[in-house]
């Protein structure tokens, strides 16, 4: 039987397809394993599952003498270095199809909250300071009618822009490559380059893979570019955002809001974020749910079970 | 020429179409007229405008003897006494064009953000507490796949329900009457008892107008019908819901979130609302972006203009 190392405490009711055909390890008295304790066991195993927040270096590949499989329990694989298990000839996976809804669902939330500004209201209106009830002092900005720009129109932007165009929306979109035409035009999307996205767009909203090209994509210079009324949302990668370029738009109101799920420092959220009004702020929660956390652990385990019996088609980024 | 007299210093640029026609007196140095400084100024007027927390009864109706016209600054008419107003032969109208994209918009803003925890995240975040970052602790429930129950699927219900399609929800509404069968396929909506709603809807949207009949028509028995896991929303207005009743439930967590922009004594909340963790709370800003208050103020003054000259439709609700 193959062996299988689970770095996270992975409820069993996402896990039960293993029963019986492979040995599983995973931690029961607390949460998670440290880097040590795997690399204590990982030589005898074939199968590592890291989450997205364990960082799969090259020691540990190179510590996994049997590694056949990383199987991440997540869709972004920056957590992974990729290049490094394809040249050691271990495949690695990831799990786009359970993690899709959650969080083009999670970047609409975020999108629609910060410009109708329902986090700053619930905090505000439980302190003394309260906040106005007139007419126009304080509102927010409305999303019905304005012009959402899509960075990284894959299946999460595309699900997000669904929702988009029922709420009213304009799509216009940046990607690698330009989609065909009939998926453009279930959106009515328009390709634009990123440029022309972040001067005419009123939401951004980061959807892209962290990858060393993506790398503080939106720093200084693209702040700038955008409009002052402009509200930046990531739930991507942090790293892919100069988080203290966005603290400076931020604090200076180069632009009006930003909606945040993912940092570049994870749990660490830079501190001037914190004392903001205009940023709306999540803890990598994009996919957090009970029910979606358990979709996400059968994809994983189909991926394993894929792998090695061809049963599903399995998700492989190498 | 007609006189205008209105409460609230709404902004110029929504108002000029009554320029050189009618003669508009607003406060100036302050937000508002108080009951009194109307009750002075009411006997020269043919038409009054309230916005929705200025209560025009009969009193205000009595003393305005050349009243012809209360055009309402918001949909909800809860404020006016309009059945008075019918027997004194003077018209209301409302505007139900310029707030229903914007109050259908909050309203799904605030499902997701409940749903998803949204405005939990954001408060805690900026306590030394803060939140699990884990993969379980602390999550949220799904909206997508789940299944909305709507009360009153007029048209800022309907506007709710394209939202919700698009974010994969399935629809089930209570109405005064059933809607047409094109209309309920738009939205693949299924009609149901108030009950059958309330037992098995997973968000409960509450989008039907204030009238002595709906008078706290959401109370302990209907909290208690409600599931367990259970989001409930009100966009609508507070008087609709006993809400001791459901402070009790959310305290009890008999119901699992409430969402709320309207409450029972506005702008006072509940003291106990404001220190539980599953509630979302909303100063009643449904409409509250300045272009929207713009967009209902054209509204408004058209309502005026259409009743006079005829040439736009109005709103009228008696």
């Amino acid at each position: 039987m193959k062996k299988v190392l689970i770095a996270y405490r992975l409820k069993e009711e996402g896990l039960r397809e293993l029963e019986g055909k492979y040995v599983v390890t995973l931690p029961r008295e607390k949460s998670y394993f440290t880097k040590q304790e795997v690399m204590e066991m990982i030589p005898d195993y074939e199968v590592f599952v890291p989450n997205f927040s364990f960082y799969t270096d090259k020691e540990i590949i190179d510590r996994g003498g049997k590694l056949e499989l990383i199987s991440n329990y997540g869709v972004g694989f920056n957590n992974i270095d990729v290049d490094y298990a394809t040249h050691k000839g271990i495949a690695v996976t990831n799990i786009p199809n359970s993690t899709r809804e959650p969080t083009a669902e999670f970047a609409f939330a975020l999108l629609m909250a910060a410009g109708r500004r329902i986090g700053y209201y619930d905090r505000k209106l439980r302190t003394p300071e309260g906040v106005s009830w007139g007419v126009y002092a304080g509102g927010g900005l409305p999303v019905y009618g304005k012009r959402l720009g899509i960075i990284g129109m894959g299946r999460i932007g595309q699900s997000l822009a669904r929702r988009a165009v029922a709420g009213g929306m304009e799509i216009i979109y940046h990607n690698r490559s330009r989609l065909d035409p009939m998926t453009e035009e279930q959106y009515n999307a328009r390709y634009v380059s990123l440029d022309e996205l972040l001067q005419t767009a009123d939401y951004i909203s980061l959807n892209a893979p962290s990858t060393p090209e993506t790398f503080h994509m939106i720093g200084e210079k693209q702040f700038q570019l955008m409009k002052p009324t402009a509200v930046f949302i990531n739930t991507a990668r942090g790293n892919m955002v100069d988080e203290k370029a966005l603290v400076q738009a931020l604090k200076e109101e180069t632009i009006w809001a930003a909606a945040l799920d993912v940092y570049e420092n994870e749990p660490h959220i830079h501190p001037e974020l914190l004392a903001l009004d205009n940023v709306l702020l999540a803890p990598h929660a994009g996919t957090k749910t009970m029910e979606d956390r358990i979709s996400m652990s059968v994809e994983m385990v189909q991926n394993i079970i894929g792998f090695y019996e061809g049963s599903y088609n399995i998700s492989r980024v190498n």
